[in-house]
């Protein structure tokens, strides 16, 4: 059992999952993991900390209906692949652009939680000289990966190399995030290691 | 005038809205404001200049059908409003953040434009030392409008004040932005000039 600081376990939830399609699509920790960052995210922006917020899930509108004297009704529509990542914000005056992950796999991340235009956003921010990491969860630890280790390990991939992040290179290279009461998953911390 | 199911009134986007009102709610040029910013943002962003995206449209997801276990439906939506203002990126290493919205009022422009929960993003932003701002499109031109006067029009509306920002007031406080072929509301030459 995961526990946080204070002693309450860690409980899966899960909304908008269609219950048959739940086990394959996502696992029971994914919709906590962005709960726990929205939670976080909350109290940083309530504390005047940071003003950081998850992007709506994007979406391809085809069909809408205007029912008379109503509400909008969007009667179709499709998911759509984010060219970006997530979360941003600001920190302290610093551009923040994060993306969170996770895996159940007990020996490595595989690098196929990301798609090429997440990590080609993730490039582009690094070249602007943004703050921009992934927050993976992973190993019963929620560890915080600098983008440039990232594009490190994509490109490792892309030169006929692993496809995953083995648990002892995300151990040397990843920093583990600190669990707090409010903010949940404390990012912010690595980020005052890092840049203050 | 539509309505969300909690009352708040409905403000279709452009891109949802009826070729035929297309020109109507635009000027002449057969873009609307966001496809006009969209396609400014993509040539930032080829240019490595700056990495500012639009973010998705908000919607409420009620009911997603899965006919095939390959491509799920969204068969009830709703749209819900935002939170936060609809861009945001990274420029020469700063945070930006801004709303786009148009006028077709000849002497002034609607504060209703905006709502609380955007002035209250704002507000947090400029307290984070971030670059925000508002584009206004009025009087046949382009604005650049600081958040900062923003919230001191919408200060005076909120003690008792005109709930408009006059074309005159729009003169004195705004930036005109230079229009380009490929940049086409150039943005970035103002913040040029206000900050570096």
């Amino acid at each position: 059992m995961f526990r946080y600081p204070n002693g309450k376990p860690y409980e899966p939830k899960e909304q908008f999952v269609h219950k048959k399609q739940q086990t394959i699509t996502y696992s029971n920790r994914g919709m906590t993991l962005e709960e726990d960052l929205n939670e976080t995210n909350k109290y940083y922006l309530e504390s005047k900390l940071a003003v950081i917020h998850k992007k709506p899930t994007p979406v391809q509108i085809v069909n809408v209906d205007y029912p008379r004297r109503s509400a909008a009704v969007i009667k179709e529509a499709y998911f759509k692949q984010s060219s970006t990542t997530d979360y941003n914000g600001i920190y302290r005056g610093k551009y923040v652009d994060f993306e969170a992950k996770e895996t159940k796999n007990k020996t490595s991340f595989p690098l196929q939680n990301f798609h090429a235009h997440q990590i080609d956003h993730m490039r582009n921010i690094v070249e602007q000289g943004g703050i921009c990491f992934v927050i993976l969860s992973a190993f019963n630890e929620f560890y915080y990966l600098e983008a440039q280790n990232l594009l490190t390990f994509w490109n490792r991939q892309e030169t006929g190399g692993r496809k995953s992040i083995t648990h002892d290179e995300l151990n040397e290279h990843g920093h583990k995030i600190p669990l707090g009461y409010q903010a949940r998953i404390d990012y912010l911390k690595i980020i005052d290691k890092l840049y203050f």
